[in-house]
């Protein structure tokens, strides 16, 4: 596409040098005024930002760091962010109840963590065979999923605000092959959530373990699979090293998109430029994760393949089919919990069908047309 | 994915109200000091942003009206910035000259439209079968595409930052169907760039023209065909008025990312909080305008199809083949225009293949498996 000129030029405009307008203080003001008014300017907060990841997690961990380093520099100081990581002032899961009450005036975390207490906040990070990340970022910014998941928190003084995406992840770590649905059957996997749910009822027994536990758990055999998150992080725990097969693709968790947490009296406090700070710094974060993800997650499944001959295999066609079947089964038996998660549902449903039918004509066509 | 504390909490903080330091003058402050440090604060900055787009046209042209709406609010006013259309201060097509010469301090376009002072700027908005949206803010932001594109732009005085992506462009509007290769035989149709110059290898006659022109020329017969952007925009043009049919996928344009350009010594005029303000506001527009396109531009498929009866259909995959070899041959030509370029080509080239093979087991593998 290249659009060339519609109007003619109204002429050349002579170079000009940005200009420097101070308006400072007239002779009239007095000192008490002028004090007033730096005074004003000078105004700072200091805010906590709690997180559900170990302190400067690969990813998950250093991406509010980098939002707290952005709010830092544009606010020339006058908002400072001090990020925890999950234990150092509340536990990991523990983070939306501290935002909530203002022990925190900030969180940084995935939004399924809280189905306890808001059953439609699933939808805000990933459902099985849901949106990827381009489509998640278009349904909360343009497709009113945003004014959704305000009005889910609202009840918890809190106003979320998208923190970033790992991207589709990958299906795990199998140490037996997985060939049809009855492979499926009475297979222990680590998966967490709906994902876990779906794979009960294909037969299997999900487990829930803490990230620090699945590599022996491998190892010993009390669980045969795993999924964590895709190359980057799984690199990382070593479990190339205690797992045969590496699955793909990642049908459980097809765009996982983290949230910001915010209280709303703190946010409500802020002046308004400190409140677009840190809207646009949660904007802009959101796609850098994406982005480190995207880089890393590729450099880190070549050292996986070639450096530790890694045997990386597809999930068959009927599995994912079925994996399909009980996921609709489940994400609508979640989507009956109360008036707001149906409300929550139908909108997700209704821009996923039709993301889908554009997708299959832009994205989709041209990636498979490509490779 | 899902983590557990990995370590325990170290206690519930009390309920903590956000703090407010006011650090303004003390009572030795004089007069003099307190005005010279509120003029600091009030420092201002007014400055031109100068566009390839009519004033507000949909996406390309409404994502710098909301970069100038950010930084205005980020900045409390001291940063303004008012965009001009095409035209209105510069041609179109000067706004490269225009923000290198310092006539404007910014501008909002595509890369490749400079090919003429820099080859390798062909490399920053999309090339044919190229990279994703996604793929290419990756290599841009994680991959050491800004790095290389900072030195191309270096040598005239200009700062680049990503400005936003139209995701897959549509492969355009036919008024003759096309089965096989043969019918790009004598093909005329408006297609700019690296792609028209890959369907004149096809045999077919590349027509540039302003997309004023591109309406009435289909309904003449001048053209036989044209691609413009997607759905959204190509709706608006009423395109599907004069032409028989919507051919997908775009493999000419996989995901044209825009750009702003800064003219560097206005930017290194700007204290350090307005420069952190510039960088944080252009990473958010270059998701926010994806996100628009991607919403906007099912819900126009959607209205083609079902209220103007467009009938879209996909290239065959013969045709597809042959374009994807030309189009390599007339990439890796580009690339050999001089040393800069090629290292440019050699970083893309290499991303491209690595981010590929990650994405057939990701991004690819899920949507095949979902859709």
């Amino acid at each position: 596409m290249k659009i060339k000129t519609l109007v003619k030029s109204l002429g050349l405009g002579a170079i000009a040098a940005a200009a420097l307008l101070t308006a400072g203080c007239n002779k009239e003001c007095d000192t008490a005024g002028a004090q007033q008014a730096a005074a004003q300017e000078q105004q700072s907060f200091k805010w906590k930002l709690v997180t559900s990841w170990p302190k400067n997690f690969p990813g998950l961990g250093t991406a509010p760091e980098r939002f707290a380093d952005m709010v830092n520099e544009m606010s020339a100081g006058r908002l400072t962010v001090k990020v925890y990581g999950a234990g150092e002032l509340v536990p990991a899961l523990q983070v939306f109840d501290a935002v909530s009450q203002g022990t925190a005036e900030m969180g940084h975390s995935g939004a399924y963590y809280w189905k306890g207490k808001t059953p439609a906040s699933q939808f805000f990070t990933s459902v099985p065979f849901g949106l990827t990340a381009q489509e998640m970022h278009g349904w909360i910014q343009y497709g009113g999923g945003q004014q959704l998941w305000e009005e889910v928190y609202a009840p918890f003084n809190i106003l979320p605000m998208p923190g970033g995406n790992t991207g589709v992840q990958m299906g795990g770590w199998f140490n037996k092959e997985i060939n049809s649905v009855d492979d499926l059957k009475g297979l222990k996997m680590r998966i967490p959530g709906l994902g876990g749910e779906v794979l009960k009822r294909a037969g299997g027994t999900p487990v829930t373990l803490p990230g620090g536990e699945i590599f022996t758990s491998l190892q010993t055999g009390a669980i045969d699979a795993t999924e964590w998150v895709g190359p980057y992080n799984d690199l990382a725990f070593g479990l190339y090293k205690v797992a045969k097969h590496y699955y793909y693709p990642g049908w459980h968790e097809p765009g996982s998109m983290m949230e910001f947490t915010i209280n709303k009296p703190a946010f409500e406090r802020l002046p308004k430029d400190l409140q677009a700070i840190v809207r646009v710094a949660a904007q802009a974060i959101n796609q850098d994760m994406l982005n480190e993800y995207t880089t890393r997650n590729h450099a880190a499944l070549v050292e996986l393949k070639e450096k530790h001959g890694v045997d990386v295999r597809a999930f068959p066609q009927d599995v994912l089919n079925k994996l399909k079947v009980l996921s609709d089964e489940v994400v609508t038996e979640v989507s009956a919990s109360d008036e707001l998660t149906k409300k929550v549902y139908e909108s997700f449903k209704n821009y996923r069908e039709q993301v889908k039918a554009y997708h299959e004509v832009s994205e989709q066509a041209y990636i498979n047309a490509r490779d």
